[in-house]
């Protein structure tokens, strides 16, 4: 246990404090600002806690957790990606690849390639785990676009369509939150949150 | 598993998003503005990721993430208590615990149970995970402090005494990182962002 050992997991740590300022499109529940990507992983790795009985198939909480906390650390490098923004998204996986190997980089070889292979697993989702973790990281901002009355749809024009289309990987990893997700949408368009065409 | 159940956790869920209001003395370490509980939960559990190496005794990295991500929710109702602010800190128990009920409570119970319980453990560091986890706690605002200037430090009129005194307990949590941070401490003196007297 070298000191340089310490000082480049310190460094990594000082480094992504960063994600605290990466602002995303959706607001606090409460309407008064912006949700950043840190506090976002944060409410994710909380939700896994609370929700991974409603696991396609059985879920390890724990690796949920770990995805969770370390899948958006590329945007310290990379930027928050609007999940409806189609231009955005086509260079988002290099543009994000590139910035994997960056941030994980900072760490200790043998950290930096566990690091970077949670963050591979949750991009893949080829796993049960993977994939209630993106079942997570897409109803954390349903519910807070509910509670601010469709705020981030209604400021971007994004319509019932995109939403079902961008969201219904939900049910691969937590099909009961899907159901639960998707009548949530459906009454964002009854209460004009979201529109229809 | 009743709807009721889920309708619960997901109220939970939502009235959480609170603790993203919630804020600290600490600025993040680009001196922008205040750290926030909830971004700063996010930041110990990625710590404890990265750092489990250091535990006084071998730790169960797991459990450390679960309490982090826990240990700040009673701030939803209780706020944030300065850890140097003495009179603010005498009746932080009491109302710490009335919140712990009301917050946990919104749980299913045995869901409000096993979140009680990793609550309690991290309030009383008798476990190698709670006094690792109670370490990176101390450790963090430590760092941001430190990188930027010293400035909860000074202005709130910290002295060198108050913030070993505080600050003292990693040591049994982590006594590889107490004496990183000591040294960090111990300059930040040197470069004058913390008084010796």
């Amino acid at each position: 246990m070298s000191d340089d050992r310490l000082a480049k997991q310190i460094a990594f740590i000082v480094e992504i404090d960063k994600l605290k300022s990466i602002y995303r499109r959706t607001l606090l529940t409460d309407g008064s600002r912006h949700d950043n990507s840190a506090e976002h992983s944060w409410h994710l790795a909380v939700m896994a806690m609370a929700l991974a009985e409603y696991g396609a198939e059985p879920v390890d909480a724990c690796r949920v957790m770990q995805m969770v906390l370390v899948h958006d650390l590329v945007e310290v490098y990379a930027g928050d990606t609007f999940v409806y923004d189609v231009a955005a998204s086509q260079d988002k996986e290099k543009r994000e690849r590139l910035a994997a190997d960056r941030i994980f980089g900072m760490l200790p070889d043998d950290q930096a390639r566990e690091f970077r292979v949670l963050w591979d697993e949750f991009e893949l989702r080829q796993t049960g785990e993977a994939r209630f973790a993106a079942a997570l990281d897409r109803m954390q901002p349903v519910l807070n676009n509910y509670y601010t009355e469709g705020h981030a749809w209604r400021s971007h024009g994004v319509k019932y369509n995109d939403v079902i289309e961008r969201n219904k990987h939900i049910a691969a990893g937590a099909p009961k939150l899907w159901e639960y997700v998707k009548a949530l949408i459906d009454d964002a368009v009854t209460k004009g949150y979201l529109e229809k065409e």
